[in-house]
């Protein structure tokens, strides 16, 4: 298939999202899932582990072999075998207190250097002429900080030649180089990234991102016993989930995805039951009104009063805990009737003594009749679903299901396509059934 | 120094000595060792037991700043912590029983990379502005086979830059790329390969091989406890010790700054005493008629009789040992009274049983009359200098010493510089002594 590849190549200088945006407008959108085409070009993503062992490494050369027998041309994105990245990052700490993150990345970059070149000989093994393709050979060009490294462009044109021989190919997750020749990883999250951005730059006829859970549930199994995995989901569901507790993939893969129109599959290593489709939205997925409940622990609030009614108070209070690095999540702002504000908002309870320290000084600098109260223990249920838009009466139906379970609501905060509240934490798993079951989320919708 | 680095080039398709020297004509040659020139460009090369450890680590670390506060620019080329190539070795081979070669040059190239990444950290520690570079980061193109490769050209373009940026490089020795951008790495003393190859390169004023020993010695201290370093070797010199036991260098790396006239020094990493110089042949050194004796274990000699005295009798013989891939040393052919040919050559006594395996099937094609003899247990001594070209006397002088001393000649060759002879292997340190005595050796030459 020569000539089907693109150069993906991204204006440097902008953020990654709003780069890809650019681009998007140009790329083909929707790819078709069509598991079933005759030599379709699959890129299958194999977390740390599913190849954490060298009998999972061989589990993983059968899988991709099986793939291959089938038809299809096989593209697999592997991360370090479980454990290497962690050892080598103990490593670099008991040499340095303060290791270079430049030297970081080339250290770490080796644990996926590892792992494709064993990937790829367990291939060869079975008979199939696999070929091992690092980062920079992916062509996956970065920029950003080095351990936190994003994709400005990938040229595929190596991946190409070696696909257009007949090869079946193990692409190092996690890593690329600076347009200097510089090694890069990712962060976290990285090997779905590189996977998604591989797919989009062969325009691959499906990507799967295989894990160890078998897709995307409506709420995590463990909590709701009867929940019920999702054939498909929206790009912008999955990035609420994601961002509201669901653990199955970072934000980022998923922006990404969306941005270059690349349709994939959550699916698991271990079993060849379907997994979830993730994709643009579709007139028929409105019918549905909650996609899922997703559910974050370990919260807290802060909640400040007594701030003078000015401008630029509450800007003075967020850029302080930002400089601190303090990720907030929920933000509510209220005037109270003694002419001074009130702001409440949530982070995650490990950040709560920075806060506090950060807060100590700048309110200081505010207002001597400012005051902080925090509360820890809490816990956020978010209930998401594109089809809130043309529906009325679901935060009606959330609250009153939320009531009649006997649980306060704390904050409350939405956006067009999710509900969030907070709540106590040893009441969380409550909650999260008592809305689950009000939805009927439990059902194959009509 | 901007412009003083240079793009080693070198014609693809010729081996690897052949290729340079081609390129060696147009080189300039004989470099001057000057150590305290203010400002030298000083390559040093570290092996696997000098960076076996983080707190070796920190040693290599400790010397690199050293040198740097001396007021030289430092490259440090690195092989793999030590143990790090045997155990990827051994994961491969668990893996696969025949592991992919190409394979096994991506698996390996991550010790070094790792090396080069915590060498630079500890560097970093130690406020030495440091940056790892990979064999691809110091543009090594290598050619021939995958865990074999040879080295094709060297751009320093990389390096260069960041040593004008005033960074000290720590550098993946044992590895390159193909054109192609595949990994590969360059076999057996591939990281003191790399080192005189980036030395030429960046024209270094001084190459430093940091190893274990403190410098070449006129015999193995362990065998001939009066044995002497010696302050300078020429190249031919070096070679004839490397191909007859000494364990110091490969060949090849001195093949190669042979040809590009690149002067190194061989000397301890664990201590500053001066090592041993080896540079291109100048008058003085022929007033010295044996530089060193060196000594080789466990060979083996086969002598076949009653091969027909016809072309190509011995060619088919040798091939067929070729084909066996046994590397014979010595080589020794007769004609006997009766008009059949007579034939004897040494080998490593570990390839003596593939060599008579061979043998048979070989001999019972060419004649009836063909009959092999074996033995094992034999040693070489070899007494190399190039002061031989301008003495007479020599061999006498050794076989008169070896007669003394009650110890039996089994074969001899020579060449322009080199005396070897085989004796028992029982004998061989009784032998060395002798030689070593007879030829005063211990004494400082005048």
């Amino acid at each position: 298939m020569p000539g089907r590849s693109r150069h993906l190549s991204i204006n440097p200088g902008l953020g990654e999202t709003d780069l890809l945006h650019v681009l998007a407008k140009s790329w083909p959108r929707g790819f078709t899932l069509r598991p079933r085409i005759p030599m379709a070009l699959i890129v299958q993503k194999y977390g740390g582990t599913s190849v954490g062992s060298l009998d999972r490494i061989r589990n993983v050369a059968a899988r991709i072999r099986r793939t291959r027998d089938e038809g299809h041309q096989v593209v697999a994105v592997v991360s370090a075998m479980s454990g290497i990245t962690d050892g080598l990052i103990r490593l670099a700490k008991d040499l340095s207190a303060n290791a270079s993150e430049r030297e970081m990345d080339v250290l770490l970059a080796t644990g996926e250097q590892q792992a494709i070149a064993l990937v790829a000989m367990a291939l060869r093994d079975l008979g199939v002429d696999a070929a091992s393709v690092t980062g920079r050979q992916a062509g996956i060009v970065t920029t950003g900080s080095h351990t936190r490294g994003r994709i400005l462009a990938l040229d595929p044109a190596l991946m190409r030649r070696l696909l257009d021989e007949g090869r079946t190919l193990v692409v190092a997750g996690f890593q690329g180089v600076t347009s200097e020749g510089m090694i890069h990883t990712l962060g976290r999250g990285g090997s779905d990234l590189t996977a998604i951005a591989v797919a989009a730059a062969l325009k691959a006829d499906v990507c799967q991102i295989l894990t160890d859970v078998d897709g995307v549930y409506t709420c995590d199994p463990r909590v709701v016993g009867h929940a019920r995995k999702l054939p498909e989901i929206s790009y912008d569901e999955m990035l609420e989930m994601a961002s509201s507790g669901s653990k199955v993939m970072q934000s980022r893969s998923v922006e990404f995805a969306k941005k270059f129109g690349v349709v994939f599959e959550v699916r698991s290593s271990l079993n060849d039951n379907p997994g979830t489709i993730v994709t643009e939205e579709h007139p028929n997925m409105e019918n549905v009104v909650i996609r899922g409940v997703s559910i974050e622990r370990s919260q807290a609030r802060v909640t400040i009063t007594g701030i003078p009614d000015e401008p630029g108070m509450t800007g003075r209070i967020l850029s302080a805990l930002g400089e601190a690095e303090i990720n907030l999540d929920m933000i509510v702002l209220n005037i109270a009737h003694d002419g001074f504000a009130r702001i409440s908002f949530t982070m995650h309870s490990s950040d709560l003594g920075r806060a506090q320290a950060a807060l100590k000084r700048v309110l200081a600098d505010i207002s001597a009749a400012a005051s902080i109260e925090t509360e820890a223990g809490i816990a956020k249920l978010s209930a998401v679903g594109i089809g809130m838009r043309s529906h009325s009466g679901v935060a009606a139906t959330m609250f009153q299901a939320l009531g009649d379970a006997g649980i306060n609501i704390g904050m409350i905060s939405t956006s067009e396509i999710k509900i969030a509240v907070t709540v106590d934490e040893t009441r969380i798993e409550d909650a999260a059934r008592a809305v689950h079951d009000a939805f009927r989320l439990d059902r194959e919708p009509a």
